[in-house]
């Protein structure tokens, strides 16, 4: 039975690593890391810039990540999609370790959160021991990008996605909402009186976009911020919280 | 016209530190710390525990929390107390770096997640440029301790205070959430049926304490646990998450 670390590296800044990664990056035995990841070249440069700069002594090995199949439904496709990795994973460290030791995933942000990395790692049979070493989030990395609290005083704030918020509206009783995963800017939806936007792409990055303002008077640029920087670096990936004006900050 | 750093440290592991604070603090040339904090001793000898391994170069200037005027209302209360403590950083940064330079503070967790450092230094006159390094926060901690998900697939995430929850209950419409700032255990309060708890104290810390199950059996094995670790350390700080059975993990 060997230890599974599964270890967050932060939104994109290879400073975002904690000395707690750096630790478990040099005790790993085998470090897995995507060949592609979601397709992004980036992504995957990062990862390896990482390791290059905190100097590991593990065998890296890049694997594939399989392809979903789009004629099946949603969930038994994420699902199966989940099995093939889980198997890959399973097949490349009996492999590479067959005595054994800590191996090592580097996970986007924090593993906990909008992460199928836990969930694919339950699957595997024998199951390894499971270490997360928590990372920074898209969450601070937008709070700290713009300088501002991520609650009010006492106030509750809700974390969702894009998804959700286009399906179910503003969340009844909210006063802060963030919102990840969203591919369609889905605050153009909402009715904007009363609210404030603080939005960020690339938060951490070199390439990192900040807008901020009342929503109906930022919309517009953040429309425009983001589809120049995902022109201009050919994808994405953003973060915004939204708070009513009435709450005192 | 001075930078002012504010800095987060995780919540009590010093291998939380990411290597972007370790290189704000290396670079700060007066770092501020509170003498006592919370009237916790060990938070304030883990912030001189951390300044030791990194090695700053700065002049470490301790200060001395003013005291709540406890005859006043609460807002009144706070507001007073936030005016004082910055009048003491201006004093404190005036009299050590009259020739400017990066001026420091370390904060616990994350500097925006329930924490009243941001709205304190935005009362600073002339306001200095505000620069937030940010950290790993206890929810964060919570979830990796657990080797649990923050959110369910696709589903939102509630994160309140035991006092919102003790004076609104279950935030509705939600699925999971987490509690901070509560001394009074406030999910005995709810119903129990259906909720699943992960519990935990001293997150990240040499003390840690976990207990997690179903609400009405975990309940009790919490309180104990939670008053153990108080009775022998003196304290505690403790952060639960709450996330309803129906609801696919
Ligand atoms: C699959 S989730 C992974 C989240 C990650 N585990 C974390 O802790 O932030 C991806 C979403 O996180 C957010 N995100 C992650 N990194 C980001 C960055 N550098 N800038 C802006 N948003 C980011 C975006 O909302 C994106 O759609
Ligand atoms: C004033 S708030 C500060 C939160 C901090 N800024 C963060 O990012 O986690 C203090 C609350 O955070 C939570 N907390 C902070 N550190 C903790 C730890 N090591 N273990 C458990 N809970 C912790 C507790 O709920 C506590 O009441």
């Amino acid at each position: 039975m060997q230890d599974l670390w599964l270890v967050g590296i932060g939104t994109g800044n290879p400073a975002h690593v904690t000395l707690e990664a750096v630790e478990a990056l040099r005790n790993a035995t085998l470090i897995l890391v995507p060949r592609k990841g979601a397709g992004k070249e980036d992504l995957a440069d990062l990862r390896h810039d990482i390791l290059a700069r905190i100097g590991v002594s593990a065998a890296v090995i890049e694997f594939d990540m399989p392809v979903r199949d789009e004629n099946l439904p949603y969930v038994l496709r994420v699902n199966r999609w989940h099995d093939q990795i889980a198997a890959i994973w399973a097949r490349t460290i009996a492999e590479a370790r067959p005595e054994g030791g800590p191996v090592a995933l580097l996970v986007w942000g924090d593993p906990g959160l909008y992460d199928s990395t836990l969930r694919i790692a339950s699957r595997l049979d024998p199951r390894p021991r499971i270490r997360v070493v928590p990372g920074i989030t898209a969450l601070q990395a937008l709070t700290a990008a713009h300088a501002i609290a991520f609650n009010t005083v006492n106030g509750a704030v809700t974390v969702t996605t894009g998804r959700r918020l286009r399906d179910h509206g503003w969340p009844i009783g909210a006063e802060t909402v963030i919102v990840m995963l969203d591919g369609e800017c889905s605050f153009q939806r909402l009715n904007p009186a009363g609210l404030h936007i603080w939005w960020g792409g690339f938060l951490g990055m070199r390439q990192q976009v900040l807008e901020s303002g009342p929503l109906a008077e930022a919309t517009p640029r953040i429309l425009k911020a983001r589809a120049e920087a995902r022109e201009r670096h050919g994808w994405i990936m953003d973060t915004y919280l939204l708070r009513r004006d009435t709450v005192k900050g």
